[in-house]
Order: C-alpha cells, then sequence, then structure tokens
C-alpha cells in the first residue's frame, strides 16, 4: 500500500506520493527516492534543466478521506493536516506551519475589489519559505544525508537553518557577500554555518558541498532553475486553505511573489489537484508578480524559451525575487493560466508596502509583489468577478533598510510635541 | 442580557462582560464603560496605583457553552473563539491573533523534564502583545476615542499601531530616545506618529496627550504599573488554549518572561477561570522571569510592599521586560502561586536564546527570559511532576543587536571554504 510504503520513514506522516515526474515531459517518470536534486535526468540539457515533481495517488482518495480533507468549515491547525497530498516529512516540522489568516476588509486597496490578503509571515521564520522547507528538509532527513546545503539570499536559508536545526541536521547557508547582513545574522542564529562568498562563486560553492561531503542540497544546482523536487509540493497548501477560506469556492485571482517560480508552481498545482479531484471545475487566474528590472519570467514568455537566465539587472531592494535565473516550472504555469506576468518596481512595491502597512499588515518588499501588480492592474483598467487574493510572503523586519536610523528626539514640552503632532496631521492640534 | 449589552458595538463578538473591579479591593466595582484607564479610583493613592480587571457574569456559562469553549481537541484558529470569556472586541482585529503552536520534543532544554515552549513571535505582529492590543485598541475605538497614545519600548508599541490602523484610528507611539531604532521603525511602519522623547519625558507625554487630545492611552499613566484594565484580558487566552493543547490537562509550572507583570496576571487569570468553571481543580506553578539588574517584582515581594519604583538600574539588552516601574497585578499573583520571581542576566537569557535556537525557534532575548528561568531553577536541583511550560513571547528579528555586522567574505576555492567549515565542525572536512 502506497501510504505505507510511505510512511515506512520513522516519524513521518502517511502519504500518497508515488514517485517522481519531469513536469516537461510527464513520460518520464522515477521512483519517490531519493529526490533528484539536480533537474530531470531525461531531459535537461546544458542550456534547460527540467524540473521534477511528486506524484500521487490520487484514485486512493476516496470519498471518506476526500470530505475529511475538504469538507472542512475551517482549516487545519497547520499543514500537517493535509498529509496525504503531501510527500512524506517529519511531524516534528510541524507545528504553525502554513495555516496562515485570509485577511478581509482591507477597502483600500483596490477600488470596487474584493481584495483578500494571505499573511504568510506568521510562519515559524515568519515567511512562506518554511511550507517548502517542511518538505525539503524532512526530504534530507530521510535520505540520510549527513547535511544540508541551501543557497538563499535570506528566507529560504533561514528556514532552512530553523528546520535542520530541529532535526539536529548539520546546515550550511551559503550567502552573497554583498547581501543584507540581517539575513545572515537570520540564518546563523539557528547555529548554521553561513558562508558569505563572492556573488557569481555561489552555485559553485553549493556543488562542491554536495559533490565533496555529501550533502543534501534544498536550492537549485542546476543551470536554470529547478530546486528542489519536493519543496513546491509544499505551497499546495495554500491553495487547499483557499478554497476552505473562500467557503469552498475558488477566487477569481491571485498575486503573486514571483522569482524562481516555485511557489506560483506549487499554488497552480494544488488549485490543479483540487479539479483532479472533482472539488472545483477550474483554476483561477495566477498573476506571477516580478521585478520589473529583472524579469526573467517575462522574458522567457517573450522570447518562447522554456527559462532564460539575463546578465545584466538593476539594483533592487526586493532581494527576496530578485533572480536573474528562471526555471520552467514558472513558464509551465504562464501557458495553462489566465493571468498573466506583471513587472513590477521598487517604487511601486514600497507603495503597496505603506498602503498594506497603514491596514495593520506589514510586509517585506518582496512580499507585497503581489500586491503591487494586483494594484497595476487596476490603474490598467483590469476588473474581476469576484475575489481577489494577493499573497504576502514575509515580514516587514526583514527589510534592508529597516531600523538603521535613530529618530529625532522631539519634546518633552508641550509645545514641541503638539507641534510635531500637527505637522503629522493628528486631528486636534 | 448581558451578552446583548455588551455586544452593542458594531462588529463586536458577544461577550459575558460584566464591569470592571479592582484588583486589590474586589468590593471596589465600576460599570464596564468607560474603561478605566488610571488605575482604580477608589483606593490608588499617591505611592501605589492600584489596576482594575474585568468581571464575567459566570454563571451564565451553562454546560453547552462550556462544551463549545473548552471541550474540544484542538485550540480554535485564533483568539476569536473565546468572545464570551473576553471583553467586548473588534473581530477585525482577530485574524491569527493567538492560537500559537505549543512544540515539544526539545530535550536539550531540561535533563529529566518535558520542556514545551509556546511560540508568541507567530501573532500578527509577531509578538504575544496582539493579544492584549486586540482588546485595548478594539477598547479605544468603541470609547468613541479620536485616537491611541502608547509608551512603549517597542512591541506593544508597535502592535497598537497596526491595531489602531486596521480601525483607521490615529495612533501616537511615545518611544525613549535612547530605545532601539529597530522599534521606532517598526511602529512607524503602520503609519503611526512616534515621538522619540527623553526617557524620562515619556510619562507626562502621555498624560499630556490623553488631557489635551482625548486620545485613549493603551500604556500605563499612574504612579505605580496598573495599564489598561482591559488588556491582561487578551493574555487568559494563553492559559485556556494550554489547558486544551495539554489534553484537558495543567503543565506543572508555567516560566513567563516578566515585566509589568501583565502577561504573567492574564495567565494566573485564565487558569484562575479554568477553576472557577470547574474545568480544573488547582493553578499551575507561575514562575515569573524578570531582569536580574531590575528586579521591581523581587523588592516588592521582598519588601512586602504593593509595588516598588527602583531609581538605580544596570544596562540590560533585554528591552522588552526592562522595567523600573513594578505593578500591583504581578506581587498579586505572586501571592497566590507556589512558583516563585526568579532574575536572570542577560547572560543566562542570551545562552538560553542560543539553544532555543539551535531547536529551530529563534527568540528576541527578552523573549527567552522564560526559558532562562527555567534552566537556572533546573541548575539549582529543581524537579517538576509534569510538563513545564516556557512562554517565548517575540521573534528574534527584532533584537537590538541583529544584522548590524557585515559577515566576512569566505572562498570560494574549495580549500578556504572546507577550512572555514572544519573550523565550523561540519562532519567530514
Amino acid at each position: 500500500m502506497t501510504s505505507l510504503r510511505t510512511a515506512a520513514h520513522a516519524g513521518i506522516t502517511p502519504s500518497l506520493a508515488t514517485g517522481q515526474r519531469c513536469v516537461h515531459d510527464p513520460r518520464l517518470t522515477y521512483a519517490l527516492w531519493p529526490p533528484l536534486t539536480a533537474g530531470c535526468p531525461g531531459c535537461s540539457n546544458e542550456q534547460i534543466a527540467y524540473p521534477l515533481e511528486v506524484t500521487y495517488d490520487y484514485a486512493a482518495i476516496d470519498a471518506g478521506m476526500r470530505e475529511a480533507l475538504f469538507d472542512r468549515t475551517a482549516i487545519p491547525l497547520d499543514v500537517r493536516g493535509w498529509g496525504p497530498l503531501l510527500p512524506p516529512f517529519d511531524a516534528r516540522l510541524g507545528p504553525g506551519v502554513g495555516s496562515t489568516p485570509l485577511i478581509d476588509g482591507l477597502e483600500g486597496l483596490g477600488e470596487g475589489v474584493q481584495v483578500l490578503v494571505k499573511d504568510e509571515s506568521r510562519n515559524p521564520t515568519w515567511s512562506h519559505k518554511d511550507r517548502l522547507n517542511l518538505m525539503t528538509i524532512s526530504a534530507a532527513a530521510a535520505s540520510g544525508a549527513p547535511g544540508v546545503v541551501v543557497a538563499s539570499s535570506g528566507n529560504h536559508g533561514a528556514s532552512a537553518a530553523a528546520m535542520s536545526a530541529r532535526l539536529d541536521l548539520p546546515c550550511v547557508v551559503v550567502m552573497s557577500s554583498d547581501g543584507p547582513p540581517l539575513m545572515a545574522h537570520f540564518a546563523g542564529a539557528y547555529g548554521a554555518t553561513v558562508l558569505s562568498v563572492r556573488r557569481d562563486a555561489r552555485w559553485q560553492v553549493v556543488r562542491d558541498i554536495v559533490d565533496k561531503l555529501g550533502f543534501h542540497p534544498v536550492s537549485n544546482r542546476t543551470v536554470t532553475h529547478t530546486g528542489h523536487p519536493f519543496g513546491p509540493e509544499g505551497y499546495k497548501t495554500i491553495a487547499y486553505e483557499l478554497f476552505i477560506q473562500l467557503g469552498h469556492r475558488l477566487p477569481s485571482a491571485v498575486f503573486i511573489p514571483t522569482g524562481y517560480g516555485e511557489l506560483l508552481y506549487g499554488v497552480w498545482k494544488g488549485f490543479e489537484e483540487l479539479r483532479i479531484l472533482d472539488l472545483v471545475d477550474s483554476v483561477p487566474a495566477l498573476y506571477a508578480c516580478e521585478v520589473a528590472g529583472r524579469g526573467v519570467l517575462k522574458a522567457a514568455i517573450e522570447q518562447d524559451q522554456p527559462a532564460v537566465t539575463i546578465d545584466e539587472a538593476s539594483t533592487t531592494d526586493a532581494f527576496s525575487i530578485a533572480t536573474t535565473t528562471g526555471g520552467y516550472r514558472a513558464t509551465h504555469v504562464m501557458h495553462r493560466t489566465a493571468g498573466s506576468v506583471l513587472g513590477v518596481t521598487d517604487t511601486e512595491m514600497a507603495m503597496s508596502q505603506r498602503t498594506l502597512a497603514a491596514k495593520g499588515i506589514w510586509q517585506e518588499l518582496s512580499g507585497v509583489a503581489g500586491v503591487a501588480g494586483l494594484q497595476q492592474t487596476l490603474r490598467r483598467g483590469a476588473t474581476f468577478d469576484g475575489p481577489v487574493v494577493c499573497l504576502a510572503t514575509s515580514s516587514g523586519l526583514k527589510d534592508v533598510r529597516t531600523g538603521v536610523h535613530q529618530p529625532i528626539e522631539t519634546g518633552p514640552d508641550w509645545s514641541s510635541i503638539s507641534g510635531e503632532l500637527r505637522r503629522r496631521g493628528i486631528p486636534g492640534t
């Protein structure tokens, strides 16, 4: 029985996962173990690497299991509630992962549209990456690897560090030496070994650590992005949760901060599975919101390529999605959705960040790329015939400009205080 | 009917709250509205201010309601599930507040003891303060105040700013000009007016803003700490959640980071209510863990005073609990629990912070005062006859020393990389 076989690893949740399959050519299938972390061996070449995904025995989901999983009025307490539709994972990593609130009543975000924000900063390391790493770090441990290695600008590395620590797995985080110091501190806080290396040397250092030490890589190590085959499976739970949180309905559109496209792919696959399971009859329009000055997905679509790498790129503070290497997962989704690719500028993201914070939700600049994308489409006159969801991926505490300046002292006499309050538009002053 | 009367404010959850009462002298009772934010008018004097609390019609909780509230296998999705036992609050502020995970399997934290950590960094502004401000900001709005004012070293102010923003209430956060710049940025991000004033002038500035502008104060403004009468009610939900999370049992002890003692008081009151409702027959031992170099609660207990203020204090990085003013709530609890007051040093907190992060949970220095307290008692030979809970109150991202230094670049050649890995104890190097 599938669920017994994949549950054979101690402490791991029963799963209906059956194997791995190429996202590009589904005829190329592989066993579930070991996770193939260097892309599809059957069709990748020197220009393009194709990613793998996990397959499931959907037929084993009978009416009772489908009811237990989806016919609920509230989302489960965390992602452990979706075990059968995920790769096997270590339940110790699950507490508080996912099941993030979907926040309504945000009138200022879009005229005439019901905008809902899914706040992923409520995860264990305060970003959506915990959903992905629940899968990848469990896979590393179940593979018997002596450690984990990850190249990351921040959230992915810190999340991997935290989850590796929980399982007593050594973790090496390879960061670019020109990256945000906060993020190096963040990953290092969990006891990970943070290596600060030249930006262009990161991938070689990861490959060396994989090849020479046998560490399990949980970030990408191929020519175009493929990443870990189990990772995006964790993001599917966002689609499941949205379905429950919207009262067993679909949003009309979802706006998604996009770098390599793993989040985009995972959310799309989650909705696809709802369709496969006959719970819905379509998939919402997905909008991939990437940094305008990078635009690897836009370039791939325009050039009709599976993925592209760009050489030159403008600077951006949206470091968490500021990739110059695209991946096939993202183009795969964009060819299958009614949505589109949107390039958002730092200025647009900063505006959306302020607008959202003024509603009580403070996000990292990259974290509001989805909100910025929505606001851009609305300025262009887009309309939506139902609720629109923006994924907000990470806490504003992580931004590069956070907490740099000491504020100027005021007062304490009332005339200076009231003058300052008046200047700030406080009523009654 | 009580529940109808208190639910009269639009959009507010039905509540069984009946009024306010002096914590020191329960014969002194007051109507529920307006919230008395300057301590008990009946018995406070120039040396000591006594706090108020909220009373409830416990008799109105029949078997059905008690079952719906407490006879559940899982905690509700957020604190909105405890409405009847809380003051009336605005449900828009509720999504994702509370219902934090209780993390088990943390073997390294205490030899021979089952230690569980309640991770309050999973709240909307990544600290426990959101539970308190759900109550205080709702009260401010329901009182019809033109704005909110709060004096805060950080988390309290930022949380109040976020919730005020959600309700479109102007918010002024009064911070000490020698406080952490990150915290000023944090509160300001939500659009609050952050006033940076001389440390000793903060209380006068708050009083001025209350007196001259009619703003609702959600922090303290009395000679010894009383705070907002509704605030600690939000913390009761931690006790309720622990009861459910431990399978309808009590922990043997709870270790609580303590500054003014509002969290301590709220948790104690929650357990007391479980006893009043005949769900348990005792209250766990509560350990108040305060900064050793401040020690306002220890001083009050030793001097047999309701509360004391100290003049001189050593420096500490645990800024979130580094008070020099005590409050009666804390001594009230300590006279009614089998626990004790523990002074923890910055060195002890830093050790516990590293130990906890090495299990995947990274907290602010103040946030691990409870863990540090437990570890101190264990070093002294304490034993416990059941699970012990440490409250961990806030994200490590907020610490004053976070992200200050850029890491040193290594490699990228394998000999430097492997040398660095060897130095860090990575196996195989």
